[in-house]
């Protein structure tokens, strides 16, 4: 583990990543001593950072860092957390703090393989995302409802579960984003009032533009995800994962899902 | 500063307080030498760590560890958080792990007399408050959204302000409570769907329901404030302030607010 640059696994107690979650974050696989998806990751987190109104340390500077843990990790999950770093007692940010940026390294999840070949089983969640436009799409520290929707899933020995909003539309789930083939159409939700915007839905939608098939991006109610031809879910570390059961309705095929997994794999 | 009853100013980067903000506080006024409304405070931090599923720490456990630091601190701002500790990687959260609890210290804010005797400027924020009621009123550790308005007030120079939800209802200030009177009555609002309930909130509630005029606890919106008779914002560290100029509204006098300010002090 590295904060701010040196050996450690522990940081101050007056950290605003601790006090408020006022920070961001990434998570990337490791395999072959190689960080997938670096520099879309970085991307992102310089995207987040400065939504939020935080100093991004420097690509160069992360990517020296990172390249230092690859040597002893060749396959691992690695986290990086920027936060605002400490600053004065209350809520508001004092411009003079240095952020605090830190790795930490996992062992890669043992997914069962038929994840991603037949499909996982599938939850509505019960809690429903509030909508904060001023935060959506940001991989922000603030996670609380992912933590109350993943103990429900967990609870229901789910692999995973669908988060609707306050207004009903499906959004996501619990740590991955999800796409649609309905009617024969790519759908991905609107993430305009909340959920986060990840770097494989991103890729999924690069992709699909570049087929001529471009992603629709909008408002999905719950109906048409239970009448859609396909569903699948994606994150870094699972990659691309269909639905197979989702409360009373079940998939068999996933030609569309397999087709991208396969495409994402060989980019 | 002590971390789960050990002097330390550190915790584990991998303590879910500070990957997802999985965990609630307290901010204490401590003043010569006692640490004010302390069983009040506790019953509040039960009551959110139970919400989470969060096992709260013993009474008698906090009120030691505090007890050895009000003998240093005569003086001071005592913030104290607990955590759901540190547990497998991931959102779901594991039975096994202890929670984390810890105490930190900050000197008391040299705030202007005249804010509690004259009232202070407060300005409308820009941002709105999601509804999230499976987190309403519970003093939890995802506080971007107070740490965005913060920055909003401090921009402007004001020394609080007033936070609507995304329905455009009035629900408090950024670090505050707010009561109203209006018509004659002594209004707060509901916080069903946001917004943090604080300890001040209650008492004032419970005050007022001794002298027989109950607080009505229901849907505000910004024109009944802009045409109350009187606004007021309470937290432990302030105490009372009243508001003396809200965006184009200015109020002279403040005679219910000075009675409650009294009644609290001397409780």
């Amino acid at each position: 583990m590295l904060v701010n640059g040196k050996r450690s696994n522990s940081i101050s107690i007056r950290d605003r990543g601790l006090l408020y979650g006022d920070g961001v974050f990434r998570t990337l696989r490791v395999f072959e001593h190689r960080a997938q998806l670096w520099p879309l990751h970085y991307q992102k987190l310089h995207h987040d950072c400065t939504a939020l109104g935080i100093t991004c340390p420097d690509f160069t500077l992360l990517s020296g860092e990172l390249d230092s843990l690859l040597g002893q990790h060749p396959a691992a999950v690695m986290k990086l957390i920027v936060t605002r770093g400490e600053g004065a007692r209350g809520y508001a940010p004092t411009r003079s703090a240095p952020p605090t940026h830190l790795w930490d390294i996992a062992p890669l999840p043992d997914y069962p393989d038929d994840y991603a070949a037949c499909g996982i089983k599938v939850q509505v969640c019960r809690l429903r995302l509030g909508q904060q436009p001023r935060l959506a799409g940001i991989k922000h520290l603030n996670r609380l409802e992912n933590v109350l929707a993943a103990a429900e899933c967990n609870d229901a020995g789910m692999a995973e579960g669908l988060l609707l909003d306050t207004q009903n539309n499906v959004i996501e789930g619990t740590r991955s984003n999800l796409f649609l083939v309905s009617q024969g159409e790519l759908v991905t939700p609107d993430l305009s009032n909340c959920g986060v915007a990840g770097v494989q839905r991103d890729r999924v939608m690069t992709w699909a533009s570049r087929q001529n098939r471009p992603v629709q991006v909008r408002e999905v109610k719950l109906e048409e995800v239970m009448h859609a031809d396909e569903l699948f879910l994606l994150n870094s570390i699972i990659s691309l994962w269909p639905i197979r059961e989702l409360e009373q309705r079940r998939w068999a095929a996933f030609p569309v899902a397999t087709q991208i997994r396969q495409a994402l794999l060989e980019e």
